[in-house]
């Protein structure tokens, strides 16, 4: 992983920032009516299995680690987790939580068109110190 | 894992069983359009943060071993990696490879119509044989 790292403009755009380290980023997707959370190393590789060993193992610990978060703070049914990058083709890796009846519900998020909301800077807040504990654990 | 395991009739129908082992099924999806292999460790958990450490150790190794067998085998450029189940909950994961210009490209592969193709007999056979080589070293 490097320093010099700059993140993709449609991530930027799209997310808020929860956590930025010298390893990865951890963004919140904006629109709030489907909780998600999108990983991004800081590599210029664009595969996971182009990462090093020690490089998975972080982020796949932190990434079963924000599901497990995700499913506690917003009583998600079922995670879907994936790498995809058809898009932006920087590696990252998205952790949405979904509920049957949730506005996408049974079909995926990535291409849908679904209702936008937003929200409040409590809510951010209260979601980055939940995840703070895990991002302590991890580095 | 578990001896006790019948696989989701929707992935029997869906796909050739590439590999049957005690710990999981490798399976190839039907469509030869888009090349995609489902891996299905045999548990009764639904995510992936509920297997043991070394269960997810042995689907992470597994899920990135074959994305750089497919890469390989198909010239994919871009693997697309995901465990969603909103659909079929018994725990499975995605590894498709993509191509700019294929028939779902840049949009995902769930949910999406596209032509049907079949795989020969000795496609099958091939594509088993080339995954058999991981599949030795991981269990």
């Amino acid at each position: 992983m490097t320093q010099l790292f700059t993140l993709h403009p449609q991530l930027e755009k799209d997310t808020h920032c929860l956590f930025d380290n010298e390893s990865y980023f951890i963004l919140l997707h904006k629109n709030a009516t489907i909780p998600w959370i999108i990983i991004v190393p800081k590599t210029h590789q664009i595969e996971i299995f182009e990462l090093s060993d020690e490089e998975q193992r972080v982020i796949n610990t932190l990434t079963q680690s924000i599901a497990q978060v995700f499913r506690q703070e917003f009583s998600s049914e079922k995670m879907n987790i994936a790498a995809i990058g058809n898009i932006v083709p920087q590696l990252h890796l998205h952790v949405i939580g979904r509920k049957s009846g949730d506005a996408c519900w049974p079909g995926v998020v990535w291409g849908a068109n679904y209702p936008d909301s937003v929200y409040t800077l409590e809510q951010i807040n209260h979601l980055r110190a939940a995840l703070s504990k895990i991002n302590d654990n991890i580095l």
